[in-house]
């Protein structure tokens, strides 16, 4: 487990396309990904963790200003391990250091965008303490909408 | 509708101060949200939307760059109209500058986290396009998934 650096692009374009790839979503190409991952490890905002030498697994943190609370905001971009490499525990792995980094980093909440279907990765959260609940575990969810522009 | 300068912090601490202490949510004192917002509204990533004299509505947009699309991603992280003040289409004004500002400022995609019970907001963004559903009208919805650290 570590913190990628930006000789390390090309791997996490690899794995990114892949992981779209993987659930049918729109792809670019491995190299645009690196060159847009390259902007944003070089603007400081974002901190992308690797698991295992393939890379295996990746998680991609993003950190800005909070309007609520006096720390940072932490969105966990992106979570995904290898098929190759899934059922030994690097999901779980990536997670604990993803929530160490955010601490570390001064940030006071984590947000995640979960599709419904995904119930692995949402039992993983709802392991770690992540609710889609407002206001305890009887309280109606929140959603995500979005458009593009 | 305008685009609020540092003058107004005083005005947007006290709206958003409003906003949650309605939706009984932790409300920072409104002292305390004025310097958060200047300090974002100075880093740069921070466009506030006012509408009116009082003022009688907010939308607050945070932008950064994205990682599936070469443009930027914006979030409407905040929307409120005071209460004494609804039913005049304020929220549709706020909304549709807060179109054009993130299509003027490059952004290709807008995200809105929202509870499920806030269906006046909900069918707005509905209205407008936006979407919690993945693929279509009849795919599974999307969660926003959150802890505090």
């Amino acid at each position: 487990m570590r913190r990628a650096g930006l000789g390390e692009v090309d791997s996490i374009g690899h794995l990114l396309h892949e992981f779209n790839r993987e659930f049918g979503e729109p792809a670019p190409p491995p190299s645009a990904l690196a060159d847009r991952l390259r902007r944003l490890l070089d603007v400081g905002d974002t901190v992308v963790l690797l698991a295992g030498d393939g890379p295996d697994g990746v998680a991609v943190l993003r950190f800005r200003l909070s309007i609520w609370s006096p720390g940072l905001e932490c969105s966990l971009a992106e979570l995904y391990v290898a098929p190759r490499r899934r059922g030994l525990g690097i999901g779980r792995a990536l997670m604990d250091a993803a929530l160490r980094e955010a601490t570390g980093r001064g940030a006071d909440t984590m947000d995640i965008g979960v599709d419904e279907p995904d119930t692995v990765a949402r039992h993983l959260y709802e392991r770690l303490g992540f609710s889609n609940r407002v206001g305890g575990p009887d309280g109606p969810v929140m959603y995500v909408y979005e458009r593009e522009l």
